[in-house]
């Protein structure tokens, strides 16, 4: 008997590991010290522009997108999810990405496949100037079905200490919207239970009220807002930002108030996808329910001073964003939704 | 219907976020900035004793372990496993822990068995000294199937640049060998198929020559190193260090040989564990495979100076560290046993 014969692939690994090689290759920036193969990746950050850094580091997975993935046999976007996920999560606390690594483990191993995965994340990390600087690829027969996988994404970013939000939230500021591009990463399994065993659709029934199949909005990438609060960001425009996954607007807004202040939001001050309302009616899914479950709409919520938010507006727009005020932040607990 | 009805139980995850918070705060030291439940960890690194500070990152996961994990019952070896491992990837490079990340995956939420995991996790923290600074635990029905679950974790460390490892490797330097505690996280695709399905074992069979069951074999934790090994680093008494994982020997050492040389080991030079015997022929497993799957009872080995051996032994033997001289680097390339 051999560890083949026991459902592991050694020289498979090896291919995808030499086409891994390639791909994160093309996101090093002066920063990467190592190749990739090392034990360990090894960055040298240029901290000489801050007084006090402080490394912000997060982990994060998609969820059952990828079950959407297998599906669709589409690999690359939930690779490129999980870096733009990762890079959202640090921004909340104003931090800019250093470098990322990621962890597929997979029933069997599929150079190809592998490839497409790592192509997306090497394509969200080239996009936020972050490079793959390691990651662990796994053959893992009797945790996965043949054809099943899953992934993890881990972060590393640095922030100024005296710059690092949410800072100074106080009652009466105002909470400005970015929509979301789709479910991003978070509810899936219910997405999952409504379009494809109540409904009945597969990845590629058409929804005309979308223009898209079902796997294609389903699929649709998680967005970062980097580029687009960067800039606010570095003229302190920002008090405080939460991105929006599970738990939804209830669940992620609290997690960056202060004690004693909460959140009131406007229903109605957004457009709500339709992808979205076509789950709700046809799961008979609550309201209160959707809302704790999906983004509906909005991916990241920025708490800005009264008094700024003309000046973020206009930024926001002026690089194509689009953006709702969608409430406000008042004295008490939690978010009371009217 | 709901999200709970899809199989995603946010009370439970909410329960099991209370539980890792808790012993999260146990593995805290005076870097650590934020709470758990951030949606980034801050953590401020002590940089003033480094000239040129490099992060050394590394992601791994504990394989199909997590299988016998499950099958015994026994659910915080596994986290503790995930830690040593990872510590052990960067000491590789020369570099100290600094803080570390993990990410559950589980086809039920189970705040228990999250519970015992992350205590694993948080041991082996507390141990190394790097903090658990955040994680991710999902809940995945569908990729995993209930009571199945996937860990993976994250560590980042520091090293002064000029101080990392592998430096000035030359033909005749000695490799010694440490100790692994049992298979540590490789090969248990290959183990499991062999005692279980094999020779009819179960996680609790007793073994009488290793005087444990087949589950506490199989569930020894990964040894980390850092201890042993760090005051001959301070010293700058090694030169190279190859973390004995997938691969084996012949796929490690040469991980950390300059271009240009190989290593010649001399199987026979260090006592192979029982458990790898008894694997070899009830599988009949060739000579061959075995090495290329298996640690074979080595789980780091260090590349030394002729003339600092002495040395080294001696550090290793005041720390109650076993050793093995195993062989040497010799011009050529891979490893050739003999």
């Amino acid at each position: 008997m051999d560890y083949r014969e026991a459902g592991v692939d050694i020289a498979a690994a090896d291919a995808a590991k030499e086409r891994i090689k390639r791909l994160a290759r093309g996101t090093f920036n002066a920063g990467v010290l190592s190749e990739i193969g090392s034990f360990g990746g090894m960055f040298r950050p240029d901290l000489s522009r801050y007084e006090e850094p402080v490394l912000v580091a997060s982990t994060d997975g998609v969820g059952t997108k990828v079950q959407v993935a297998i599906a669709a046999g589409v690999h690359d976007t939930v690779g490129y999810d999980l870096v733009a996920h990762c890079v959202n999560d640090i921004l909340v606390q104003g931090a800019l990405p250093l470098f990322f690594l990621d962890y597929i483990a997979l029933g069997t191993m599929e150079p190809a496949r592998v490839e497409a995965i790592v192509a997306g994340v090497a394509r969200g990390c080239a996009e936020f100037d972050c490079p793959l600087l390691g990651g662990e690829t796994a053959e893992m027969p009797g945790t996965y079905a043949p054809g099943d996988y899953d992934l993890a994404g881990f972060i590393v970013g640095v922030v100024e200490r005296s710059r690092a939000i949410p800072s100074g939230v106080r009652e009466g500021d105002v909470l400005v919207g970015l929509p979301s591009a789709g479910l991003h990463t978070n509810g899936y399994s219910l997405a999952r239970k409504v379009l494809f065993d109540v409904l009945g659709h597969r990845v590629d029934t058409p929804l005309p009220e979308l223009g898209t199949t079902v796997g294609e909005a389903l699929l649709a990438p998680h967005r970062s807002y980097l580029a687009a609060l960067e800039p606010l960001l570095e003229r302190r425009k920002i008090r405080a930002l939460a991105h929006i996954t599970g738990g939804g607007l209830g669940g992620n807004i609290p997690r960056v108030l202060p004690e004693g202040l909460g959140a009131r939001v406007r229903r109605g001050s957004w457009p709500v996808p339709a992808l979205f309302r076509m789950i709700q009616s046809g799961g008979g899914v609550s309201e209160e329910e959707m809302f704790r479950t999906f983004n509906m709409g909005v991916g990241m919520v920025a708490i800005v001073a009264p008094g700024d938010l003309h000046d973020v507006e206009h930024s926001l727009e002026r690089r194509g964003e689009t953006s709702f005020v969608m409430g406000a932040v008042v004295a008490g607990s939690g978010v009371a939704f009217e």
